[in-house]
C-alpha cells in the first residue's frame, strides 16, 4: 500500500464526458493506493494514429513501472481484443488496434498476453460500449496490485501496428509526411531528426518545403523567426517540426495529416542556386 | 491522515477557467489528505439536466465515502439553498436545483442537511459569484475532515427534483424521450434496458425510429454496423442509447434533448410488415 | 517523503495535448510525493495576459509552500530567461515575460533566482521547443526536493512586469478596461472593489456602462436580474466586472480586452438624471 502506482489515461472520450471520471472510480475502488495521471481525454474521437503519437510521446516521461491504459477503441464491443504488454518497463493495457505502434518501436515487447481470464474481471457480463469501465480499468487496477500478465491470457502470436508513412532519401533531398498536428497547430513529421543530422553537415543550410512552399531555413526555436512566420526545426521529440512562429501551420499552410514535407540543402538561398555556375 | 478521502469536483466552469484551481486549492489547504479527482468542468453552462446525468453516471463507480462537489449552480448568490446529502453511502454538496434527482432516483438520501452554519465557513462574507471556492469547498473539506452532516444545519423538508420526461409503453411500443447528448453525439434515452427486456422476448427482432426515422435494428455494439450506419442498443448506464458507428448522431439525425426515440418489435422488416397478412 | 509536495501546471498547451503528462511524468519520475494539481492548460496560446490572471486567481487559494509552474512561453528557446521566486510564501517557477505580474502586484518578491545552473537540469542540452519538460519541470522537482533557490543562479536586476490598463477616477465616475474575459464570458475589469467602496457610500445607486451602453445597477448575484439582462457586480476576485444572467457578455454585450466599462453614480435612473434641475 506504501508504494506508489502511477497509472494514465489517455482516451478519446472527451474532457466533457464523464467516462473517464468513472474509470477513475473503478481504479480507486479496486486499487486505493492509485496515483492517476491523465495524459488527455480529447483524442479526436476514434483517431488511432493520433492515439499512438500522444501516448508515446508521454509515456517517455514517466517512471518505470507506471501502467499506461489507453481507450481509444472504435471496435468496442466487436472481437477486437483487449492485450497487456510491458514494453521498456512500463506495462500497457490497450485495444490491439495498432495504438501501441510508436512505443513499440521503440523496442520489442518484454510481455504480452491477451485478455481472456473472466475470472479476473468484474461479476456479470460487461457492457459492451464501455469496456473502459468494465475491463480495461479492473485490468489495469490487478496490475497495480501486482498480479502477474500471464495470469490474464494467452501470448498473442501476433499484435497489430499501423502502417504509417515512411521518409524517403535521395541525394539531394529527405521527403516525409505530416503524421501528426499537434494542439498548437505545428505540423509533426515523420522525419527523424537523426536523419537530417546523418545526410548534411551544415544544418543552417537546411531548407523545408511544405506542399511544395518554402518554410524557410531551419530554426533552433520557434522565437527565432518573426511572429507569423513559417519555419522548420527539430521539435521536442527529435522529429523535423514545421511551424509558424505563435501561429497555427495547419491553418496558415493548409497542411495536414499526409502532407509532403521536403527537406533541401543550399549554402545559397533557393531561388538563386539553380541559376549558379 | 493515512486514509485516503476522495473527493469529485462536477462544474460548468469550463476546463479553460481557474476556478476548479481555486476550489482544488481550498480542498488541500483544509483537507491535506483530500485526493481530488474531476469529474468534468465541461457541463454546459448553467446546464442543470446535462449535470444531473453526468453525476449519476459518474459517482456509481466511486467507492464508499467518496464526497461528491457539485457545482452547477445558475442560482449562485440567490436564496437557493445548498444542501448536503448522503445517498448510497456517498455524500453529495449540491445546490438545491434538482442536479441530485438521477443520484435521487437510485435511493433514499441516508441524510440530508442544510448548509446554515456559519461558524464552518471561512471567516468574512462569501463571495456572492463564486460559492464554489467559498462555501462548497470548505464545506467539503469538513466532510472528509469527518464533521458530521448534522452540524452543518437543518433537515430540509424537501429538496427540487427535475421533472424529467418518461417513457410511455402502449402495446405494440416504447416511447420515450432524448435526455442526454453524450461527447460521442451519442443520444441517450430515458428508456431503461429493463423496461425492453420485459416488454420483449425477441430482441433481434427490436427496431428503433429516431424522430420518426428508422434506426435500424437493436446491436450488441458500435462496430456491428457498417461505419456510418446509425443503430440502437443498450448503453453501459443500462440505458437505450441511438448511435452512430464512428458518427456523431446528435448531427447526422438532428436530434438532441427531447427527440422522439421509439422502439418496436417485427419479424419482417418493418418496411414489408405493414402489408403482411 | 511523507510531507506532501502540492505543485500546480498552468501552461497554454491546450488539454488535448501529451504536453502536460509529459511534464508530469518529469515531475514524479524525480519527485514521486509530488502532488500535482492542473491550474489550466487551456490558456488561449501565447496570451501572457490572460496566464497572469488565471495564475493570479488560482494561486490565492493555495497553502504556504505550493509550488506553481507556468509555462506560457512564446519565447520558449530564445534568450528569454526562466526564472525562480518566491511570493507570499509559494515558489513560482516561470519565464520573464510579465506572466507573475498581478502576483507580483500582491507583494514583493522574497527571494528571485534566473536558472542558469546546468548542473541541476537533465544531462544532455535541451529540446529548445519543451522547456516545460526539459527545464520547467526538472527545476520544480528540485524545488519540492528542498533543494534552495539559490543554487539555480543569481539574483536579476530586475524583472518583466506587464504595462496593464489602469483604470482612472474623476469627481462623477470611475474608468476602467475589461482586462479578463472568464470562460462564462464575463467582463472582468482593472477596477478593484475597494475603488468603488472608498468612492460612493450607496452603493444601489451605483450604475454600469459598458462600451458606452447601460448594463444597470450593482448587483449582489447574477441571479438578481432577468435570464438574458447584463449587469454589473463585485466578481469573486474582488473586481468590477460586467455579466449578463445565464448568458456571455462578451457576446451579447460585443465586448472584450480593452473595452472601456465606466461606472457612475445616480439616485434617479440616469436616463433622466441629465435633466434634473
Amino acid at each position: 500500500m506504501a508504494k506508489r502506482a502511477i497509472v494514465t489515461l489517455l482516451t478519446d472520450f472527451g474532457s466533457r464526458a464523464a467516462y473517464p471520471a468513472a474509470m477513475k472510480g473503478v481504479l480507486l475502488s479496486r486499487c486505493p493506493k492509485a496515483q492517476i495521471v491523465d495524459i488527455t481525454h480529447d483524442v479526436p474521437a476514434h483517431d488511432v494514429v493520433a492515439g499512438a503519437f500522444l501516448l508515446d510521446q508521454a509515456a517517455r516521461c514517466f517512471p518505470p513501472g507506471t501502467v499506461h491504459v489507453v481507450v481509444v477503441d472504435p471496435g468496442v464491443g466487436t472481437d477486437r481484443r483487449i492485450l497487456v504488454g510491458r514494453f521498456a518497463g512500463q506495462t500497457y493495457v490497450f485495444p490491439d488496434n495498432g495504438v501501441i505502434t510508436l512505443v513499440a518501436a521503440r523496442g520489442p515487447a518484454q510481455e504480452l498476453v491477451v485478455v481472456r481470464n473472466r475470472e479476473l474481471l468484474p461479476r456479470g457480463a460487461p457492457s459492451q460500449t464501455f469496456h473502459g469501465r468494465d475491463i480495461f480499468a479492473p485490468v489495469a487496477a490487478h496490475v497495480l496490485n501486482g498480479v502477474s500478465l500471464r495470469r490474464f491470457g494467452p501470448q498473442p502470436d501476433t499484435f497489430r501496428l499501423l502502417e504509417l508513412p515512411v521518409y524517403e532519401e535521395t541525394p539531394d533531398e529527405i521527403a516525409g509526411q505530416v503524421v501528426y498536428v499537434d494542439s498548437f497547430g505545428n505540423l509533426v513529421t515523420n522525419i527523424p531528426e537523426r536523419a537530417v543530422r546523418a545526410k548534411w553537415m551544415d544544418l543552417e543550410a537546411v531548407r523545408g518545403w511544405c506542399a511544395g512552399k518554402s518554410v524557410g531555413s531551419l530554426q533552433g526555436a520557434y522565437g527565432f523567426v518573426p511572429e507569423g512566420e513559417a519555419m522548420v526545426l527539430f521539435n521536442s521529440m527529435s522529429r523535423v517540426e514545421v511551424a509558424v512562429n505563435q501561429g497555427r501551420a495547419c491553418d496558415e499552410l493548409n497542411a495536414g495529416f499526409g502532407t509532403v514535407v521536403r527537406l533541401t540543402c543550399h549554402r545559397a538561398p533557393p531561388e538563386t542556386h539553380e541559376s549558379l555556375p
